[in-house]
């Protein structure tokens, strides 16, 4: 192993038999920690080209389960997201996309930190059942073409011990190392092809276009060594997606998105990304003719039925769907008041979510429980006018204890301009 | 700790409070090994600057014992060299500089691979005794002006335990942590000054005179910023020093040199570092009149007597050092035959060392046990005049089954040219 991490070290490119020892070693847990970290900080100095990262990707892939999605028909295609604030375009593009034909087979996360997660949002929905085995999330595909869940305990566990070795270690930020981390998770799930939306921007882990262009390149090019098509979307995380923050808020938003009054920035992201995963999955031969097909299924109401489908088959309280009144409600509803006139210049998507976080709405650490009813509510947003004594922002939360933390944080991430503007748009670049 | 490294990683210097929290959760053991080996590659690539290193040097010194030898009336002037093949100098020097005034107090260590330790040599002498409570080894020195010992147990842990990683993380080469390890162990043993020999060359850890030169400045600002004088020399080990490679032969030679009988290469390095320490002790002025010093000090006998008086006031058997054919003899002698005609061009002092070692005149793992009779003399170095037949060099050992391919590799390290050629002096700079 000093050898491999002294190959590495001088910028040398390690072989597949290469890799595999270390892959081995590090599942097995024969190879010391502290090997593998030495090894880590020498790939954040060197990195790892293009073959050794599709190499790492595929050996990562197989180091635990991987999910047979063959039984089901079809191209399946999944999308993932390097994770924003406000986020909740899976919810409302997988049963977009499954109405238009395209079977979702979506294994999903958890959230940490500023950003929330698939699954938690899911979860403020009363009786729904993220956890299930493979022959049930299979036949749930199988019945309705869509179903979101959990991820397996036994896939990738070479990513999950690599990636606390390099939360420990600082080495999370090397590009090669986060290209196969989630590429090698997207395959492991089963993926024919994938969409990524990598954001950029204050909310997002990549801070520029060039950052986030160099990311895609890579990931598409493991793609391109492991046989799957790959198109990378690098859109805006300058301010939160949408307008609300918090599980329980973003639901309703994902609910008034499905019955065609959704946020235009959210609305234009779940088209387009869409439409790639409907050329993907072979849907569609044009993408613009994709995204008309995307708009008329949630005009016709095809892709909120969808929606419901899914979330009666996986136990879900279809009512709170139908009445969104009844999806968990906070005791506490806080008005953040504009001390200033102009036009909203910026809208720290970072600060919004950590603001979110601490009313409830997300998790510090791994353990702490979610409050479903929390979070934000934005009214106003970046190019947006604003007087003084306006709403900026509404906080809902079930705990006093962080009001005035949180309403700082808001305060904080809000800045006004005297002169009109217009935000970034949404699609910043694809690379297809 | 992930803090630090991400700042290390990044280029920034760390204050002595962080590297204060290095050190101590390194020997406190609080630290996950994983994250120290993480900082050591970080510093790899990013290196300390010379304030770091003082003060790691520092805090390392003081992680465990430090040798007060303030009972000692004098100039505490301490030798190290980075090591080498065939490398007796300490054995010539101790006595050498003793007899001119100079306070010996010196703790030496094992050797392993292809260099040998002075403990080992010392221990081919029968009875001799290396291991002595601190108390006996500052009366040693009040008595006789000179002891030389084994390494207290606790002195430098954090040396321990750093080195011990850095060897398994590919870590071990950075200059800035060779040059702390090196000064904190001579520091910890109680030196006042200390001339550091560099050795340079194929047999060498440093391969050229600028990675020297860059070393030797590294620690002379440990010494500076820490009020300790240090001069370093810079010499070749293109080619074993001396004659003599192994414990007992060594030993002879190193007799010899005591008697004005030295090898010429040999002599001009001890009068060279000599002359240093005597101007650092203060026993002289100007270094040509502490070198003819020196010589007078050979020529009249008195350091010979001092290396005896050493030997005795240690236990080890004086009729030995007066008759020199009672050291450990080898029950096998083999004559390595000159298979061409020239001039030698060079004489690898790593092959060397290694044949010795397998001859069984150094140890491959900490665990081997040395034949003290085992090792090579050399009949041929660079620049001599070689007929094919000669006698290049005798092998020595009681050890059968490795002759071959120690003769293979001593036939390999030698290299021939028809044209005549000068070696490289054996001072090639110095540091003042």
């Amino acid at each position: 192993m000093v050898n491999l991490i002294k190959k590495k070290r001088d910028g040398h490119s390690l072989s597949r038999e290469e890799l595999t020892e270390i892959v081995e070693g590090l599942v097995s847990g024969k190879t010391p920690d502290y090997q593998i970290a030495a090894f880590l900080m020498a790939v954040y100095f060197k990195g790892m080209d293009a073959k050794e990262t599709a190499v790492l990707t595929e050996l990562m892939m197989h180091s635990g389960d991987v999910i047979d999605l063959s039984a089901i028909d079809g191209i399946k295609v999944d999308k993932h997201s390097t994770g924003g604030v406000g986020d909740k375009t899976s919810l409302i593009l997988a049963p977009l996309v499954a109405a238009a034909g395209v079977p979702v087979a979506k294994m999903s996360g958890r959230g940490l930190g500023h950003t929330g997660g698939t699954l938690d949002k899911l979860e403020s929905i009363e009786g729904l059942k993220v956890e299930m085995s493979s022959a049930e999330f299979i036949k749930q595909i199988q019945n309705t073409n869509i179903a979101i869940c959990g991820q397996n305990a036994n896939l990738v566990p070479a990513d999950k011990k690599l990636y606390a070795m390099r939360d420990v270690t600082a080495t999370v930020s090397e590009f090669s190392l986060i290209s196969a981390s989630i590429m090698s998770k997207k395959l492991a799930c089963g993926a024919d092809a994938i969409v990524l939306d990598i954001k950029v921007g204050d909310g997002a882990y990549m801070k520029t276009v060039d950052d986030a262009m160099r990311l895609g390149k890579m990931m598409r090019e493991i793609g391109a060594n492991l046989n799957r098509k790959v198109i990378c979307v690098i859109t805006s995380m300058d301010q939160p997606l949408g307008y609300a923050v918090g599980n329980g808020l973003e639901i309703q938003e994902v609910i008034q998105c499905l019955q065609g009054n959704g946020p235009e920035d959210l609305m234009e992201l779940c088209y387009n990304l869409g439409a790639h995963m409907l050329v993907l999955g072979e849907k569609s031969t044009d993408f613009d003719e994709a995204k008309d097909k995307l708009k008329e299924l949630i005009n016709n109401g095809s892709a909120f039925s969808k929606f419901k489908e899914m979330i009666s088959a996986q136990g879900g309280n279809i009512e709170q769907i139908e009445n969104p009144s009844l999806l968990p409600q906070a005791s506490k509803c806080i008005e953040v008041i504009a001390e200033e006139s102009g036009y909203v210049a910026d809208l720290k998507a970072f600060d919004i979510g950590m603001a979110s976080m601490k009313l409830g709405a997300g998790r510090e650490t791994k353990a702490s429980v979610i409050d479903m009813a929390a979070g934000i509510y934005l009214y106003k947003k970046i190019g947006d006018s604003v007087s003084k004594g306006d709403v900026l922002a509404k906080m809902y939360t079930n705990d006093e204890s962080n009001i005035e933390l949180s309403k700082s944080k808001i305060i904080n991430a809000y800045s006004f301009t005297k002169d009109k503007i217009e935000p970034n748009s949404i699609i910043r670049k694809t690379i297809i």
